[in-house]
């Protein structure tokens, strides 16, 4: 049995780690921190977990570390690594946060705004795409959670930049993604009677998971790759669908594809031509993709699906933590969708 | 042509005001206050209303009131009374806030907690239920806004105490709202990833509107009359549904809300056995109640459906603003509800 | 290992079935049966479930029943009688449809209309709430599932009939549910468009599960027990809440509730005054309740919140399998409620 | 005072029309008809509606045409041209179904899978988009409403083709549309359980509407222009957004259709590097556009929302039918939309 500590735990990632922790079979969480809410049982912030025997909320800087195998890191972008680089050496961390998934530290200046507050760490920090990370990611100390469109776009595409059977300067993500993406914070914009029964694009050729997809397409490709990426706000809580337009032949991409993730626990290519839909990997750790031909000869529609919440955050930091502790990579996540 | 002013346009109900003047052939906005926002163009903060012609929003000490007829105080309970004590003694107010709700100081005190700020003006408001004070509204200087749930369960029951048909000491009010009437306020509760999917009651047994329905159900029966009371919150953003239970006989129930509202343009009584959806009157001024019989000979269940945001509170001010300057009742207010 | 059958798998309830059986250590799938889908892959009816190694669709006659233990009949009504009729002495059953629920053969004609197909099945049938039938379920050779409804209103209500602390005279059930109750047939009232951003009473004073509580009401009792009830139809896909008005002590009826339920695994009942929600039991085999004061002395507010899929109907029906099979009553139920 | 008759009233786009016209000065509504509903109340139908003095369901044969000026079909596609070709000859026509938009008929039976049933007709009719053919509308006996994605795509699109400011073999469309656009009728794939909180594409690169794009867009072109389209299904009921990639300067794609639109009463250009919501057009006959860079030189992303019942079918059929009737273009069509 291990040890491990979530930090920022009254958030929805957070959330839903307790929840997938719930059912693995080898982990124990030791405490649950939350600032603000600190003292609070955590039935009181998340009810629906309330039937479980969990400890109550606490400050950061009142746990006890012995004994800890590995931290879960859910706090918000750069209180994240400061927060990271106090941590005792014996512990491994999964960090939630976007503030170690660029490597470099100008692309992570530019993207977030300021210099890095622990660039050390930084350097050894694996990033978290366990499909593509796996052997890295065993041995890590320092684990960096994909951005979750991040996650729904690089699925798709990197084996097809590393097979060399797209145009790396004609990729075009158009997403769609589920409201709880946004977190738990109070915030005008992301109020029931504003986002329902709506949709609209944000973050316009600005999002700051072009950094990610930058840094893994070009690493991936050989020479630098910039995408074209819109994000959309969806009337629904859970869920992120990309569209994705390609120049390449559309069957040799689905047999790509297919070869690729044949042995992959998690990630499922449909049959050519079919669609996947955010409903159907609600609450589940798997990815689905489609693959489809344009009408116009030489084109492909690439389709990926995943929850935001646990494969494109908490079910992959889980999958991570598992590597990371010699367990079973699918402990724990292998409940089925939520459907209807 | 009139001129009116809305203070507090950057809430919802501000909004519904402005939505329901675009339409009005009598009435130009003069003025738009919202405090922190004074400066934006109203599109900037209600983008559905950037193609009406409009003025940007200011804080209400900019205001100059000459030649203003009217003013509709959209303003937070509270502030709403402080406000409205500083007009000028020419122009007439509709409140939508709840500060001039209850005529009974104590009564004023014990719900909301304290000492009411205008007690002068408190006693010559008149109660905003049109079609029970529209004479009084005619000529009133000061019309309060009723609660939305309150006009929700007052315009069912109300003609059934003063025909003496039903027993007043056994009224059960189980009411569901949509979440628009919580405002626009960021609170974690009202996001969206908080409310889809979910439903649940609130302010139990301690809800507000309930010193209304106290006051206005205890008038008419000329006796005190207390009900029973427990809004939940629902999944969707515009609609209260109220489900009654009732001792009386439910045809002669029937009889009686047919004949009350015969004539009333926004009151609509519903066949026998039928039960109305809010989906049948969002947007629109109209409420639709319902009559059933229980299968328990002697009790009766009188359902009552409106829009919060039309009918509960913007829609209704208008209904008033119409009749203390003189106009045509409805004018502005028959638009069709919006379905699907 | 015991093996299993899963008759009408096409439906919501089915598909739940399976979800749950995922899970299950000791369970096998050996048929899945939907007579208009025969033939088709499973992961073509539910996309969500693709993943899974699953025997396809087949019709019923196909099913070889040597060495099934039990079959999970989630039939239309009407039609589960029949089929159930004909199956194999030797399988157990567990009936999700509203075949066998009523004891009183009356009774079940008076509710559904016509008299029973298979009246000897009938008497010996079980009555599925596990938590007041348990020890008669575990010998049980076919056990009745609940209504949804009828459960959520059963649970919180039994232990305060049983206690004496009501007036079983004076009971008023006021009830939302989900959609996804209403099953997967293609019906215009079910359409996204017609359910979405409304809320509407159905069936009032008719609905088929007044005859399941009428039937344990008055055995609890001892005597005839008629409720009011009245169901609602709401804009989210899971989920039921009654909120339920009750003449007896609140306090004590929510200590006896405490006590009835303090070592039940799936039935929790809040602290005093707290409300549930059915957002935090959702596609968990849950029940929550909550008591409160009315503001009338003597009146009493109980709230219950369940899924109606999960405790509702399929996983109260794997709860009642995993005892007639002699295994943990809560094997492949302990999966916490998916938030948000 | 017009009269008109609406065939295929009962499904939404012909309440959508019922809607507009109970707020339209010069109209009366003579007949309604639904052949299965013949003999209903409107709002037995339509329960929104039901304040409304309308005449009651009738078939199309019990219609007598003497003295109405205008019909609108909103007959299933296919019916529409059977039903048309037999209408009196002094009636005008405004067709909402697809069988008139194509001009071709080889385009026709290509897309619709077999011959026009009235090739002559075919032939005058006049394609609906009011801002392109507006001169030959007011002059027509036949106009062709657009499909509400075709709309939605057209209306940003065309003044660029026609101001040659975009590579026309690079035009990507990716599409979002609501739910109310599949109708009324009973499908599984509709109903709420399967909708809501969920996200799919659909008929991929062979969606109906992709006719209309290619007539149109070639024919402003004046060369073959073919167009990479992918729909996909919001879980919401009204409103389409088109995230449109091209080939352009954006500041310069900007200001051509700020030019082109600035005095067309139903098309508002946004600022520069905003995007439009479908929420803040829901209900109302105004589409919104937007134009921003993409982050690599010469890509810009435009943006197109529009309420698919409204300025995507009936809204759009009420402005030309008031063309084609010599009254004000947008005479019925100036309500604000409803928002939350």
């Amino acid at each position: 049995m291990k040890n491990v500590v979530i930090l920022g735990a009254s958030g929805y990632t957070g959330a839903e780690l307790v929840r997938l922790l719930a059912g693995h079979s080898g982990i124990k969480i030791k405490a649950l921190s939350a600032d603000r809410k600190a003292g609070l049982e955590y039935g009181a912030v998340f009810p629906h977990l309330r039937h479980l025997p969990l400890p109550s909320l606490c400050k950061i800087e009142e746990i006890d570390f012995t004994g800890v195998d590995l931290v879960f890191c859910a706090l918000p972008h750069a209180t994240s690594q400061r927060v990271i680089k106090a941590l005792p050496a014996h512990v491994k961390i999964v960090d939630l946060s976007a503030d170690f998934r660029l490597r470099d530290p100008e692309a992570y200046a530019q993207w977030y705004g300021g210099p890095h507050a622990a660039l050390e760490l930084q350097k050894t920090a694996v990033y978290g795409l366990t499909e593509f990370y796996r052997d890295e990611i065993r041995h890590a100390r320092l684990v960096a959670g994909t951005g979750c469109n991040a996650a729904t776009g690089l699925l798709p595409i990197l084996p097809l930049l590393e097979a060399k059977l797209i145009d790396p300067d004609e990729i075009i993500i158009d997403l769609v993604t589920g409201v709880s993406g946004a977190g738990r914070g109070a915030k005008e914009a992301m109020l029931h009677s504003e986002v329902s029964e709506g949709t609209q694009a944000y973050a316009i050729a600005s999002h700051r998971h072009l950094g990610e997809f930058d840094q893994e397409f070009s690493k991936m490709a050989g020479r630098p790759v910039k995408v074209s990426f819109t994000p959309h706000l969806l009337p629904q809580n859970r869920g992120i669908l990309a569209t994705i337009y390609l120049r390449g032949e559309a069957k040799a991409l689905h047999a790509a594809l297919v070869a690729r993730y044949r042995d992959e626990p998690f990630v499922y290519v449909l049959p050519f031509g079919e669609a996947p839909s955010t409903r159907h990997v609600r609450g589940s750790n798997y990815c689905q993709i489609g693959v489809a031909a344009d009408r116009k000869p030489g084109r492909a529609i690439v389709f990926s699906a995943l929850d935001n919440l646990t494969k494109g955050s908490s079910g992959q930091a889980l999958q991570n933590a598992n590597l990371m502790l010699g367990m079973e990579e699918s402990e724990g996540l292998n409940m089925a969708p939520l459907f209807p």
